[in-house]
């Protein structure tokens, strides 16, 4: 045996095993509950396309270009590894919108890939996570990723959270009238960064020559941006200062528009307040938002930024078809909730899925175990039966190893008596029940456990 | 735009729309609810290996190895994408389990690539969808095996099906009862041919020089291999008539002896009778499988194969790892599954996840319908808003036709009364209901629809 291989994963890989993916699978079980519950549909496109339509019109050097797997497939195709799950559903969209009619509002959960350097939290194959209205620019599609939003997060087990929320229109509104429209992209770019290096940082940036296509800001002007940005109060008080100072600009006008309804809808909804916060200073990188954008931040947790990304557009496809389709939408950053879960041991301890262990206390009463099994089963009650007849000791041990939360004794003088010994493994104490009415006696010890 | 670019897939890929979609979810989530309830766990690994993990030992001119996906990455790794989840597994068991501990039930539901010819329901990229029961020889493993895929089956929604199950101890003990031990993995392969081409055909097989490292069969010992194969009538006889031919060889008696444990203890468990059907005929092509065999066939649709398949296997890891580990499993031919109920015309033909669409009658009480909707969706009733507030007409069409059973509509008089019109779609039927009671009002004609 001297020619083993080495069993290993890849630089930037990982594998998952239960106590890791079973939360995982809880998150994506629960962000596709919840896009279903608005009529999310949800799709799935290869993993591998042709090189041609990943790449675009990308520029050759472009960061994710250079992180792209990209390889010649056997008849020779020039083919590579998705990198992200937008670029294949505007291909997606351009092939079958016809059939598909508009709107459509479609949800995606995929692993995509990318090369770049492993750091902690990062991998180089992770899951997105994107849901997104397209063929219309109605105001009531980008209310309502806000609403979808919220959703995830409570029905993720969140309170305290936040949807930070800008439209671009506002700002762009306000570079208008500073004359610097055309430079609009290079600044928000630049004001992206606000939250992480700060007011003064930027300030330096947008006064430099960092604006790469023109000169840079003068002071006032820099000033007058990072005013707007920090604009602080409540959403009704954000909105009104913008009326005040530039509401004559139509851009302007109609994101304060669009950002107002937004707020009123929600609460006419029923959206805690607090939940939807107007933040000028939230502008994402992103060349191609237009509109909308949203952020969330957990405020126990800021340190991880934001969770849940997204923003209207303005034309999702137009690589692939001279069909304009706008949208708007946004992506739930799975694998970084889970990895700052993980890191904060927030996580359950178990690994595995299943409530009940049954002993297999003698060999020659496996149909009884298996039977008891299954009634347990048709309640609901996820039950596994220990594959070997070996002594209670280890079969407990491999129970409370694993997080089952009850274990089932039935030995000759229980089955004689037609009753079965229930062990809460947390505790250690121990009952004795019917056989008849085990179901509804597991139910019980499970709600008690789970709330202590 | 003279520079738009094709929007395609790649050849032997292809796109899930929701209509396709919507089934392989809930095909997945039953399947993951089934292996959950018996305690297996999820793990994931990564779709990208080193190659050298994948290929093993694989001769370099077999087909899985023409088939793979092998290209070097970024840095210059030699790696390759998964071609099923068994060999991942094993090298994932080779690596953790150690911290895992033994017995390890897992389930694993993941895409892997293949570069064959492209055909008729098959794909260069399918889902598989397996579970395994490892680190341990007892029987009570390979008799869950067969009860998960009896619920599994049921679960998915089917009653007419069989589980054929058998056990290569026994084949193994006529050969070895014929002096034809070392030659029983070729035979085995040969005999894996009878369903599909006949006695005929597979006589001529065996008694040729097909019996690739040695002369072949006698016709009398051909004639043996194929009568005990053939050998009809209920489980209790089959049984008895092996132990009566050749009962004396203790390979044929072991697995005459967990046949037979099989059968009782899922008749005691409850299982109906017919479902477990023992078939010396079934052998499954696979060298590697060395005790219980088990196909799954849909009576009404025996022209797909088995839809379900596995077996018992000594030794999972050696490639990797000096330390045995003996298992059982099977794998749910999920994408097989889909293409057989595509092609048969049996999928829903919803491409909705929702029940109602909300009709936006008048743009500015859409506040009002987001909360009228949140109400339905805390009732667990997946609720659209129209995005737009067109006329109703088209906003009914796209309601019928992506399948949504009902429509709901309020414009000022209804709000007025606080009443709600309710339409059925597929009837056209209307009913007006108070707002205050809604949710139940639209849980009863969801049950009336679906009855019909």
């Amino acid at each position: 045996m001297a020619d083993l291989i080495q069993p290993r994963t890849l630089k930037g890989f990982r594998d998952y095993p239960p106590a890791l993916m079973i939360p995982r699978e809880w998150l994506i079980e629960t962000a596709r509950r919840v896009y279903r519950s608005y009529g999310f549909s949800p799709i799935d496109t290869p993993a591998l396309e042709y090189a041609e339509i990943l790449v675009g019109k990308m520029d050759a050097e472009a960061e994710i270009n250079r992180q792209l797997y990209r390889f010649a497939d056997q008849g020779g195709r020039d083919v590579a590894l998705r990198f992200d799950l937008t670029v294949p559903f505007a291909r997606f969209a351009a092939q079958h919108i016809g059939q598909l009619g508009s709107p459509f509002k479609r949800y995606h959960i995929g692993l995509v890939w990318r090369g770049e350097a492993p750091q902690a939290g990062r991998f180089r194959e992770f899951m997105q996570c994107d849901f997104d209205i397209i063929g219309t620019t109605a105001n009531a599609a980008d209310v309502e990723i806000a609403l979808v939003v919220n959703d995830l997060m409570v029905a993720l087990g969140f309170e305290r959270f936040e949807v930070r929320i800008n439209n671009r229109l506002v700002l762009n509104g306000l570079l208008e009238e500073l004359g610097l429209a055309e430079h609009g992209k290079t600044i928000l770019r630049v004001l992206d960064k606000l939250g992480k290096q700060g007011r003064e940082t930027v300030f330096k940036e947008l006064t430099a020559a960092v604006v790469d296509r023109g000169a840079g800001l003068s002071a006032e002007q820099a000033e007058q941006v990072l005013t707007l940005a920090g604009t602080g109060g409540g959403n009704d008080e954000v909105l009104a200062a913008v009326e005040r100072q530039f509401g004559r600009n139509p851009k302007a006008a109609e994101g304060v528009a669009r950002l107002r309804e937004l707020v009123s809808v929600a609460r006419t909804a029923g959206i805690p307040e607090g939940r939807m916060r107007i933040d000028l200073a939230i502008c994402r990188g992103l060349d191609y938002y237009t509109g909308t954008i949203y952020e969330t931040f957990l405020s126990d947790l800021p340190g991880i930024g934001s969770v849940c990304s997204g923003g209207r557009y303005d034309n999702l496809a137009g690589l692939y078809t001279k069909q304009t389709l706008p949208g708007v939408g946004a992506s739930l950053g799975l694998d970084r909730l889970l990895a700052a879960m993980e890191e904060l041991n927030l996580l359950p301890k178990a690994s595995t899925p299943a409530a009940v262990l049954v002993v297999q206390f003698s060999a020659d009463r496996l149909g009884d175990y298996e039977r008891i099994a299954r009634e347990l089963r048709a309640a609901r009650i996820a039950t596994e039966v220990y594959p070997e007849a070996k002594k209670v000791g280890p079969q407990l041990q491999y129970a409370e190893r694993r997080g089952f939360p009850l274990a089932l004794i039935a030995g000759p003088d229980e089955f004689a008596q037609g009753l079965c010994k229930i062990k809460v493994l947390a505790t250690r104490e121990e009952k004795t029940v019917p056989q008849a009415g085990l179901a509804e006696a597991v139910k019980g010890l499970l709600a008690a456990d789970k709330g202590k």
